[in-house]
């Protein structure tokens, strides 16, 4: 698709190919300019996908920030990243949108290495203050005199770190511009204590009024009422609280709140920015914004339009593209129907997802089992001791989380659940490649993580008939944590049988029989290996293809028979080669002095770049046909060094 | 040593073996109940030693939730648990106090399997109300009625985790008590703007009377007024608000708020925890509390006598110990002096703590450059991403973390720092056993966690000249995050050079040569596999040492050498068997295709108790002798295996 901007539609945006460019138009043509932006993003997006909803709800404030700070010197982070779209056409990237998410196109998250523009990269949620109070002790140090503006949803605000940062931040007195953009939203609607809260500070503002008439009034009301009454009045109270001292909350932390303002006007938000732009200290500026704002369809449905796949129309919303046959269902939609399913027979069961019901299908068990779902927000390490805590009277907590977002709970899944042997089931979504969101949100790691956490059964499913039967297996094992990692994306589409059979703890399976050579996979890569197999089948090569299982406790009796027969193995995952399955084969042969010719593959040891998955699966060599390429590879070098190592041995002792 | 109770001095404390013992005092005696209780508990540390100051802050709070709640019913959790002392002394581990933190004795900790009444194992700050929120969602599902109630100091309501927690309990509902014990101290005075906004609400409760009075002055002052005076205006309005609405920090979360009461008094907290224990819903209770209250010497040094070794006077605090030989240094000390130099000529570098100053010694940086020192508070996550803001401006910041913490902030080391490639240095104490802490803080898993993360350097000095080296070294190294790991307690005591030399990134040394065997050792077992080589030349076995000091990048040009000239290796290490430095010697010896006799030694599988560190190494045969012994026994039996090997092969070769 070429670039937009060509067609004469933008004549403002057209003029705009850095920052400075926007700092010569009138401040009353900035709203202009949004719409322009927002319309660009509408056509870029419907053509080419990518998030959606928090960059068109921050297209004001994007332009209000360009227009009155100076980038690169003043540094803009932006929480999560997926909201910076328009900062990003804003800083000359505008022509390059519709490489946004492509190999080796655009990033969806600001990156340092991308633009200098780009301050801190982001991806996953409540960073952005930590990172500006950081770069705010840097400039404090040196002298220097930039300014440090974090821009922050309500519902990364609800991260731990967040609240962390501000802590820090506020005693600190460092200059630091906090933007809360408050749309009520994460992927998900909002949750959360401070939630209620903000949406107080915003509903109440007309009480300031007549706020002192109302606080005499409650004195005198407060002493003999009843039950139903009492309420009523603490929550009036509740919200003459939030009037009086609007901010309280940050103003208990040492910023000094401003707002809240309409975050969709520019006028007044590049009034509050001047206003604010040299008043010294921390200070938090509330804007209430719309998720979706300017394109109805993502407006009415907000966690739908989150992010896009591209081809809709860009006035209706409606899918522009040709129905093609029905495609399998996901692997987070498996997961969400069978643990529905098994929860509806064991009333222990019980769901619990950090801002993230949707993504992982845990919704599916909501709309079920309502009572037994939690939404705790963005807050993966509450959400793992909330779940222990669960777990230590009585109840079988299932933890939906993503592969990457459970590094944010390391510590939680070691000390609260594993050393405690505490039943929670870690259902890690996202495990391994996710493509188009790139190094912040693959899941490269999982594996090598939970590999040496004591206690742990770690499991992946080759099928989406083994992740039913996998949960089911989990929610029967009471002695201690057990992880299942699945991908992101669709499923084999086999028939499913109905109901669960269980699996025996540590049990693999040989899926494919050979004589050649073994090769032992996990998870993704089982369905790969024996692609491969077949591919290898043609030059000659017989490889027996085991599925493992099981990382932990590993199949050591399948290992063993199998390592008895072949003299060359190759074992495959979809995880960093560090630390994983491959290891644990290696430590395992090694212990029982078996073969020595191990080849490993997985990911690499470094950080793996954004794209659709077919491109980085070859990028990688993790396609069957590169797997077969060197697995042949392999097994011509071993044979040939094997004969060579036999013959010398028989020299050697005819020498002697 | 005699539990202290036989003597006749506790009476009113020999009749307590239950909590239910403890209902059937008149709330008028339960003064002189905590009395005893201080005094026994001061009995017990100055001999036996453990931690101290936390557990006499809530000696009151403790007798009072006793007499109140009725566990193991109700749950108390106490939050990071060395404040636990008194809750042992009550529920009927009196007379086992003298064990506490032995091996085979109580633990310093509350531990589900060590008694029904403790309800939650804690260790590490700021996950209490986690574990709250989750037994009672488990509660609410199940219909019981028992009380929830976390205990949590202000020190470690600055952890993200906590914040996370209340956001979703207050939204919640449910009915938990937090009682949020405010001494003003974590283990070091605590810091951030929640902590000034808690001293607010202490201090300005007078202000409640004349609140309105002043709050009408101000609106008249506010307009045309100097900034001093604004500043002091400021300052007036931030204390009115905090008293106009007290708690509203909490209340905006969703809790109600109680307090500030005095914690040292039994019969109000008594009161308070009556009149609140119907009360539905979240609600916290505010005490302000003296970290070692009742014994003179803890209250004057708070941070001192946060834990004691024991054997000091009950009465004036002095250390009744004979003075012995001057001990060496401990690492954190040549770790806060030797960055203290490295900062005395090199501007850029920057020291963070996460409230653990004096005990990673970076207080001695503090002193020297105060202004290049930030304490964040209890908040590692936040600590490492404010790290990457520093070191993505242009500073080199060392954040001192141990080695069970830093699992806190997994995600940002790899997110924030490591994906960005940051030169953010992490100075890893208490890495490896920690002794009397036990499970929940010895350093088991950092070189497994650490490994498969890219772009990182990782390190383990051998002893305190080559971690004043290393440090130097890393603090050039600017194409990437460095780690540094080091165990708790005293060095070597060898002399020091001045100055520092700089190491070669991924060059180990062979530390001792031998013919027999090879060892690969990293950190504290280098020092530990030249004694046992010592041991083994006995029985005629001659091995070889090697300090590998680097994980990452591995050292694979000594290992090849090593490997070609020794078919027997043994590698050690102090840190996880799965995934650590044995793990990367078995995988590069495997891709070369070089010796598979390989023996790792290391800590096991399972969470290790707590005891000396003498006891733990001889539990786990990590001891020199017992080192000596296994290597030995695998020696021997690869001997003869090789031989019978050759013989085999041999014999094949000729019948075909």
């Amino acid at each position: 698709m070429p670039p937009p901007s060509v067609n004469g539609k933008y004549v403002f945006l057209s003029k705009i190919r850095s920052p400075e460019d926007l700092k010569r138009f009138k401040p009353e043509d900035l709203q202009k300019v949004a719409d322009e932006c927002r319309a660009y993003l509408i056509d870029v997006v419907s053509e080419n996908g990518g998030h959606f909803g928090s960059s068109l709800g921050v297209v004001e404030m994007s332009v209000a920030l360009h227009y009155v700070y100076k980038t690169p010197n003043d540094k803009i982070i932006w929480d999560v990243g997926h909201q910076a779209y328009i900062h990003k056409i804003l800083t000359g990237r505008k022509d390059q949108m519709h490489t946004n998410r492509k190999f080796n196109g655009l990033a969806g998250f600001p990156k340092m290495s991308e633009s200098p523009h780009d301050a801190f990269g982001t991806g996953h949620a409540s960073t952005s203050i930590s990172a500006a109070a950081g770069m705010a002790a840097a400039r404090d140090l040196s002298g220097s005199n930039e300014k440090i503006i974090a821009v922050i949803g309500d519902g990364s605000m609800t991260g731990g770190m967040a609240f962390e940062a501000m802590n820090h931040l506020g005693d600190s007195k460092s200059d630091v511009l906090v933007i809360l953009n408050d749309n009520q939203m994460a992927i998900a609607p909002s949750t959360g204590g401070l939630r209620n809260y903000l949406v107080n500070i915003s509903l109440n503002k007309t009480y300031n009024r007549v706020r002192k008439f109302i606080w005499d009034s409650i004195s005198l009301l407060n002493n003999d009422l009843g039950d139903a009454a009492k309420n009523a009045v603490h929550k009036i109270e509740d919200g003459i609280k939030a009037a009086l001292t609007p901010g309280a909350f940050f103003e208990a932390l040492g910023f000094r709140y401003f707002g809240p303002i309409d975050g969709h006007n520019t006028e007044q938000l590049v009034k509050a920015l001047k206003e604010m732009h040299e008043l010294p200290h921390p200070k938090l500026l509330h804007i209430i914004t719309t998720k979706g704002k300017g394109f109805k369809p993502a407006e009415d449905n907000q966690s739908k339009w989150h992010a896009s796949s591209g081809g809709f129309d860009t006035a209706t919303g409606k899918s522009l593209k040709k129905p093609g046959k029905t495609q399998p269902p996901k692997y987070q939609d498996i997961f969400g129907s069978a643990l529905t399913e098994l929860a509806d027979k064991d009333h222990r069961i019980t769901g619990i997802t950090a801002a993230m019901s949707s993504g992982t299908s845990l919704d599916l068990f909501q709309k079920a089992h309502p009572e037994r779902f939690y939404d705790v927000g963005i807050a993966e390490q509450h959400a793992v001791t909330f779940a222990a805590g669960l777990a230590a009277n009585g109840y079988k907590p299932f933890c939906a989380i993503y592969s990457t977002f459970l590094q944010r709970a390391y510590d939680q899944l070691i000390h609260d659940v594993a050393l405690q042997k505490l039943p929670v089931v870690f259902a890690i979504d996202r495990a391994g490649l996710v493509g188009e969101d790139g190094p912040t949100h693959h899941g490269s790691f999982d594996l090598s993580y939970l590999h040496p956490v004591p206690n742990m059964v770690i499991m992946a499913p080759k099928d989406e008939q083994e992740l039913r039967d996998m949960l089911s297996t989990a929610a029967k094992h009471t002695k201690g944590p057990v992880a299942i990692r699945y991908p992101r994306g669709i499923c084999t589409g086999m028939p499913l049988r109905s109901g669960f059979n269980t699996m025996e703890i540590g049990k693999g399976e040989i899926v494919r029989e050979g004589s050649s050579i073994a090769v032992l996979a996990i998870g993704t890569m089982v369905q790969r290996s024996v692609e491969a197999a077949r591919i290898l089948e043609e030059e000659g090569i017989d490889a027996l293809v085991a599925n493992m299982r099981f990382l932990k406790p590993l199949d050591t009796v399948l290992l063993d028979s199998i390592a008895k027969q072949h003299d060359t193995i190759v074992v495959i995952e979809e995880n960093s080669i560090i630390g994983g399955l491959g290891s644990a084969v290696s430590d395992h042969l090694q212990k029982k002095r078996l073969t020595n010719n191990v080849m490993k593959i997985g990911l690499p040891d470094s950080f793996v770049t954004h794209g659709s998955m077919n491109d980085l699966y070859r990028l990688l060599k993790l396609d069957a046909e590169n797997i077969s390429r060197q697995i042949s590879t392999f097994y011509k070098g071993t044979a040939t060094e094997k004969s060579e190592r036999v013959q010398s041995t028989i020299r050697t002792e005819r020498l002697a």
